[in-house]
């Protein structure tokens, strides 16, 4: 079984680029561990953006998200890092993510972070 | 059975070409196959435009969707193309066009594309 | 049993002129029939306006939209009509209509329409 | 228009006679008129039964419930006179019929009858 | 405006009592008023029941259980007297009463009594 | 039991008047009567306000609703009274009021009104 | 502020002892404390039963279950322990408490009691 | 792309064939056409089975269930023949085939088929 | 156990001070007393903000909320103290803090504040 | 971080052996990897017991369901193998263990398998 999937995210080249339009996609199935405790922390990622030239593969977005399994996260940090990833991988007009964590202690808790492209 | 419906979308007089008003469709039975894998997806298909001086006719729309049943289209192109084939048959004013596909590989995710006239 | 309900539409004094405030309803006991197939069509009928000197009265708002019991209406042009009708009742500052049709084909469909006083 | 749909139930064979099974029907489109005022009622009608020898065909029932639409009937009359009618259609094993009529007068009513082969 | 609702409970010929069936009555807009401190108490009553010889009469039902607006009535005591109250009126083969009450003192209670015929 | 509650609001210091913030209360548990009929009208009263230097009591709050139990009101009439008798009492920088009122005739009525400090 | 409220769990006489009826409790507003960490804990506790000569009075049983709020209980016992202090005060024909915990360490946990008198 | 998808259901030995126990699939993706018409239908199907010697393979079972889609079938017959395959395949103690199929003609129609060993 | 849980909020240096981002916390399992009766008031908060340099410690945030347990507090002043104590913690770019607090007098409360650097 | 968390379930004294009761856990956060592809998999694991003489620790629970994160397990034999390894840890009187597993293939699987004391 593999330990260490591929981080590469593959991308495609954007079939209407001469339009603004909206990719949406919503992950339930992230985990990762707590960098402190060792804990598995459970989330659903959500990604939004506009593609400027390329897009990014469905297939390696999934093999991507697996790719944090057993790596330690925070909460914000990890959704920041999705974010830097994806935007270095497709370059897009527009993207956010969202990342909702299962309740700890009794708090649920959401980061969303966004990129607007200079 | 027809192998090859009809992908020809009837059109009828808009009732009332003064006012700017909205029509908006959801149509969960939609099914076309993966170009790569030949694999069936599902999604449900939603659009919503303001008629300009045609409006679309509903059973033709219905035959419309039903001809991608067999054919290979990725998720962003197919939103797309839907998208492309309303305007020309219709030039609304405003139109847009959602694909939400179901989940695929633990990911569910959605298109969505929009036009305003020039 | 009454073959043809009254449309007039009663009306009574905005008790309160002075403000801009909103009156909605929702009915989801609309029916009328396909005009193509004498098929009976489900809705349900959603209103809300700003009154300006007159009001709808309840009452006969229901039985106004009972008269489409029987009549052959299109989806776009009944909802147009219902607008125009209230419109011409009561001259509000502001109206929507909504009719948010039951499945046919596999699809569901909303016409929304407004009116703004000029 | 049609303004008298045929109330004859169609039936096709069993095609698996050989088994007690469970077929069920909801139809949400139902509307009558209260035989006391002349007010349109509307339900949901729900159907279940195991056939026996013949089953009934849906494009059929379709029209036998759209049948109902400028007849006066009680709540308690109508759902038990649809059993009646497709007890007598079919003769099946078991049959229930719900009558779900939405709110009169701030209530609720609901209706259910049985049927089992003696 | 009247100030005490007749509490009679008008009934009329069980149309089918060969038959074994359910008419159930689902009531949200029920109002009294608390014995000891006056305070207003609302639930939602819900009868069920299979008829006799009679079953009782929708609109004389509205108004038996606005008779209770005014009373005070503890939530069991109420409970069982609707149960009496409708036996007595139309001595059906089963009934069942639910009063189910809105939260006072963060307890939200119900109460649910039956008869069977002896 | 007391048949004229107090329609008294009681207030408080706003606590926090240099803050712009927003209060909400929500209150399922409203009735009132049709002025023409007599019959029962219910209602969930949704109030929502950013104070100025007065906040209202909720336990007076929860009497001054009670006062309305045996008066008749229409919908339109008693959601602007509310607005404008909570506007007096505590002369909030913006107010609204919407009354949500049940279904009656197969039509459910909303009225929402706002009150902005001039 | 109270810091020890009465565990007397009041009671009075069943109004109707002829007849086996059912009275039903919710209390989403329980917490108590863990005894080995003293972090607090949160329920919804659930009671149902069947009166025999006495019930137990709400406004009692709401302070019975705030006595809870500082002391230390297992999941287990403390629902245990509730039936059994409330088959001694009113000594029902039968009787179930249910205490449906908040999420600790990513498990949900129901405990579910029941009492039939002998 | 695969025109002829295969319909061998694969299986593979119960693992605890010592137990009585419970696997149930749902699978909302499931298409056929109409035998009359040509129309696409869709449908969710349920399976539940208690294994007897053998399992059926996952991977298979969605192969199968899609060498559907542009085969004719009616409501009726295609869930008894998926129970039929499936009893064929692995022989369980006990199984239910569920056909929840989409509105038509404004009726919602559910086939349900158990079989149990002999 | 403890009767006095540390009010200090721990921080953590803000892991992307370079992009405006937002991070919230729901807490259902919140609990204080009420000033003037000493009766245990219970509230979901909802808080959500911009980190500017510092971000909040999620189980020092669980300490904090927890020490409310045992304090009087009005719903509106509540609210608005743990904006400021968390303001003052963490001094973000913006900030809002909702009480949810559940039904009392049958009235359902909320109060939402906000904070926006100066 | 901790690479082979310890699987050994602890228990305590049940406090009320007197008793049948039962006591249930829903752990949404279970997940383990495909034997064959390596892929994650994602479950919900549900249990239900009554104790005889010990009960299952809430901390060890948790602790031995993580176990499963790097191991390989089929569905239908990893729910057998937590059932049997709580039946061999605490001998209860009767328990179920439900494994319900995230969509794959656009099938949604669970697995439900039962002990009671011989």
């Amino acid at each position: 079984m593999p330990t260490q999937p591929s981080k590469k995210l593959e991308t495609f080249p954007n079939p209407n680029p001469e339009r603004d339009y909206v990719i949406s996609f919503e992950a339930p199935e992230f985990t990762c561990l707590c960098p402190m405790t060792g804990q598995p922390d459970f989330a659903t990622i959500r990604i939004s953006y506009t593609p400027d030239q390329r897009c990014v593969e469905l297939r390696s977005l999934k093999l991507y998200l697996w790719s944090f399994r057993n790596e330690g996260a925070f909460h914000e940090a990890v959704t920041n890092r999705i974010l830097t990833d994806l935007v270095e991988a497709i370059d897009p007009r527009v993207m956010s993510v969202e990342g909702d964590f299962y309740v700890r202690g009794g708090i649920h808790t959401k980061v969303r972070v966004e990129h607007r492209k200079g």
